[in-house]
């Protein structure tokens, strides 16, 4: 990338990060839904169908992450985007394994000091202003704790640091809303369109009082949540492993082509 | 840079922007300063003071800005930053002018729409997350609008899109506080340790019921705002340019080496 490019100078962009299976991308619509939205967002031009359409088959064969990367390009004075702007798209693929034994073992999560702030006209976008995710995963080191838990500046849940957020209350999968914060992501996208999940806004305490607990992602797939802890690493919460997970993670793995009876052999 | 350089994937760095004269910085502790404050925040290591103090001597003859990126470089799992990080530092010069004529006859201004999300993590850092800046930029294009006045998520002021903020009140110079957003300029650093301004907490009535208002940073210098618009472009003020920003200008400009006789025609 150039260094004028506004992507670096600025986070004045946009990124995707695919599940490509020999070729065949996961969940290609609603990625390029939310690459839409956010090019419409920002004003910055989407690139055509067809130019996008050609990447996935690159990936090559087996399983990898096709990550795009589309900037407002150069130009521009200072902050004021160019008119029209010249986006830049830039891709890379690598393969992929995704960490199977946290479908069948569940996941050790925590809850993060930081607090997101609350920018409406960012929210659920998936842009390169990251740096609350950043500082969020840097607050812990401990490689059997795997994700952090956020809420925003005025204490509501929204997602976890790469990860989106469902929990089972009252006979439904939950997850927060999204439109004061956070990444909307294309797995919970389409178990939102299924109908397998609802939105809801609530504390963290929704979570302490939750029946089941679950993150999930389109590259990694499903992750039940065994156990959660405060910020200070002092346990908030256990649960076994069950039915009601078992059932969320069939239905996420079917879209992304991940094993559905992970769980078979759990106790 | 890179493709996976963090400070693309996720704005996981810092800039500053220097004007130089003749190979000689200007407001140069204060630019180390806020940089290291900034590396101490986000957990990138500071470079060599040794390496600093080579680059502004590279921007040539007569008056540049100079323009350095420090991101935590490439590597880590995700947002998860690699320990230990190993930092790129990239630069780039170019020759500069200032707008001369807005130091005389001043200059409009409008409140911007957006709000700026409140991040005490982030607050007064030059960080590259700078999406809201270059969105409240884009709120308007009329080449006669010289800045946007931002407020916070909670209403309070907080800087222009790419300036600091001052008015005079009750016998003082006022600039928002910046512990929740905004960018703490170096030119406002030195001017409130010079006892020049002081901080303040308030909301947008503030400016209407200002005596004078102005408009600074480190490259452009000071601009009397004489009007000062609503978000739908409505007049909200008007202020004859007076003995006040003369008196504020002088002082910065004394600090940047421009002329401290800029008002001296204005009648």
């Amino acid at each position: 990338m150039p260094f004028d490019d506004r992507g670096l100078a600025y986070g004045d962009g946009l990124f995707e990060t695919v599940l490509v299976r020999d070729g065949v991308p996961c969940l290609w619509d609603e990625h390029l839904a939310r690459l839409a939205r956010g090019a419409a967002a920002l004003g910055i031009p989407m690139p055509s169908r067809e130019i996008l359409e050609a990447l996935p088959p690159r990936a090559g064969d087996g399983l990898a992450v096709l990550k795009l990367v589309l900037t407002r390009g150069s130009g521009g004075r200072g902050y004021l985007p160019p008119a029209p702007a010249e986006p830049r798209l830039r891709w890379r693929a690598a393969p992929f394994a995704p960490a199977a034994e946290r479908w069948r073992e569940g996941v050790r999560v925590r809850h993060c000091r930081l607090r997101l702030g609350v920018q409406p006209a960012l929210a659920g976008l998936k842009h390169l202003n990251r740096l609350e995710n950043v500082l969020a995963r840097a607050e812990w080191s401990a490689p059997d704790i795997a994700e952090g838990v956020l809420c925003d500046a005025e204490g509501r849940l929204v997602e976890a640091t790469c990860m989106n957020l469902f929990w089972w209350r009252d006979g439904a999968w939950w997850t927060p809303r999204l439109d004061r914060c956070g990444v909307a992501g294309t797995l919970r996208e389409a178990l939102l369109a299924r109908g397998e999940i609802r939105e809801t806004a609530a504390g963290p305490e929704a979570l302490d009082a939750a029946e089941a607990i679950c993150l999930g992602n389109s590259v990694q797939g499903l992750w039940p949540v065994v156990r959660l802890d405060d910020a200070e690493g002092r346990p908030r919460g256990r649960w076994p492993i069950g039915a009601r997970h078992r059932m969320l993670q069939a239905r996420a793995h079917d879209l992304l082509g991940y094993p559905v009876d992970a769980m078979k052999d759990v106790p």
